[in-house]
């Protein structure tokens, strides 16, 4: 057959499924989405799904641009934050020079890369896993950033992100902010000021609505008319009827993810500590996740063991320079007490070591 | 700004929103969903919306394999037909050969190979508005074809596209079958014996799913086995959790289905036989619409006519060949006996002719 696409398989992670598992394994929100939510769910009226749903979704774009003080016309919704970085990758980096982003970030960037055929440099991150903007080329096509970065955790402080736009005034710098409201400071003040600025953002993390499939993209109508030519021509009704509906109650009711978001901020700045009394080394974290290291165990075991007691973790084996970590997102205080009281028995029965 | 992509933006359909308006302008069902699909949304849990959706869609695509009666594993699920088709695009359309369409047919095929950089020729379709497949050239990457085509609503017999499934067998042929459901046959019986056939479906349309964006793919398993790669590459998690269970609902109630696309057909019978004794012109329809014309009345004057009476229907005053022609999609017989009353007095008023 001619003509089929000589493609890599990218692999997706695990999606295992057991009534009593503790899945922490894919930075899922440990609490529901807000109890509107629910209520905006079973208020939906069935019969209005005959009926294509809202092409510019006016509706949710305004909730957001109410909660986030930015027009609504800067917004660009789609489904899921996969969606919207894969539409601002195709609007934004079409030049020859590479985009750049750190060798340890979402994986998926290089993957789209490869797929729209887009130069890239994956330029490495130092030895305490910080990105050194300094090591950036004069000539690039642009700049992705993770902040914070995952799977690390890290959090650039926005100043820093400033300099990068102002040095590279003239290529998309795209921060994607898809765990900002775990406790980073957003780089939504600087929209105004540089117009080079993109931001994705998602449903997934911090609204607790990973199965909604809602993501979105906020910058100035110069680079938002691009991108909403490409989604046009590629697939306009991406977010569906019901999700709108979801999505809009969950932005409406911030005072709930504010409470919950701060409660995993407070479990994971515990776990990091119990953690560290274990011995391990964990790097700090503004996310809901953490990415820890043990000097003298391996983070193969240590998987194992959790695994073998339904508790998933995630594990990069071939992963070069965290191939001994572990990347565990935080769930409810008491799954995080059990993995604690794992790790401790596990430590007990290992402490010659492993590695 | 450097690397901003140059494109004409696509300008899609108008989705106008009055509370007593006729809305037959984009090929929506007449009826709404079935009650089961109702019922999925109502036992639907909020709470597991934190957790992202099934990454293959196992249950729909096993749902959809015993109703269709194909092996679950050669079924891809998508975001709508577009989601589907522009994957199928970009998986099985890399070569410089040109793919093949027809000039007036869906207008996002021509769309997405402006989009992915795929050669095209769009063939004209012969005076009857029929696909000619002896003008097709002897080396091409591929071919498109809507079955029944839209906006003709006409229809090919399986034997006369499996002659082409013959003659091109080393390319992939795309039958896009949206509208099958309305009175066609489907080309699924032929998956088995040809290689390179590959058929994609929606919800938006038999279904009355429109609002829900769930499309699907069905092909063999090398064929899968790309799109797929290409599905994993770009977006893994495209069909939301609560739109993959009303999506199944719907699947498991083919009975209700059966009835209101029965009922459907019907209505657009006797519509056609109407429109024809006030003098239209209307090619025969296999979809749930219609393509007319009047000798002696244009389009224009009747497209805003029935406006006015807020009834929508779809006028292509740019488009070649078809700018005299109105899509009427068929609605309920009392929303099409309002249209017909309409008209009638549209043509007391416009007896002289307005052309």
């Amino acid at each position: 057959m001619r003509g089929l696409r000589k493609i890599e398989p990218y692999i997706p992670g695990d999606q295992p499924k057991f009534s009593k598992m503790i899945k922490i394994n894919t930075n899922e929100n440990a609490y529901p989405p807000s109890p509107k939510v629910k209520e905006a769910l079973l208020n939906f009226d069935a019969s209005q799904l005959r009926l294509y749903s809202s092409l510019d979704n006016y509706n949710l774009t305004s909730a957001l641009g109410k909660r986030l003080k930015v027009d609504s016309d800067w917004i660009t919704t789609a489904n899921g934050s996969d969606d919207i970085l894969a539409l601002a990758f195709q609007s934004f980096f079409n030049s020859s020079d590479p985009i750049i982003f750190p060798d340890l970030t979402y994986g998926f960037y290089s993957v789209w890369c490869e797929l729209f055929n887009i130069p890239y440099l994956e330029l490495p991150l130092n030895d305490q896993f910080e990105f050194d903007f300094d090591k950036i080329p004069e000539k690039i096509g642009g700049i992705v950033l993770a902040n914070p970065n995952a799977p690390t955790g890290l959090y650039k402080p926005v100043d820093q992100i400033e300099q990068i736009l102002k040095k590279y005034h003239d290529v998309v710098v795209i921060v994607d902010e898809a765990y900002i409201e775990f406790g980073g400071q957003s780089m939504l003040p600087l929209l105004s000021k540089y117009d080079n600025l993109y931001i994705t953002r998602t449903f997934s993390k911090d609204a607790a609505l990973a199965g909604l499939r809602v993501g979105y993209g906020i910058g100035n109508p110069k680079l938002t008319g691009v991108i909403q030519a490409i989604k046009n021509s590629y697939n306009p009704y991406a977010v569906d009827s019901i999700s709108e509906a979801l999505a809009i109650a969950a932005t409406e009711d911030y005072e709930y993810y504010q409470k919950i978001n701060g409660e995993i901020a407070k479990t994971r700045d515990w776990f990091i500590i119990e953690l560290n009394k274990l011995g391990f080394n964990t790097l700090p974290s503004l996310t809901n996740f953490v990415l820890t290291t043990h000097p003298q165990q391996s983070a193969e075991a240590i998987f194992n063991h959790l695994k073998k007691h339904q508790v998933f973790v995630r594990f990069f084996p071939n992963k070069e320079r965290i191939s001994n970590y572990l990347r565990i997102s935080i769930g409810t205080k008491k799954e995080m007490t059990t993995v604690i009281d794992l790790l401790k028995a596990f430590m007990a029965e290992n402490n010659g070591g492993t590695k």
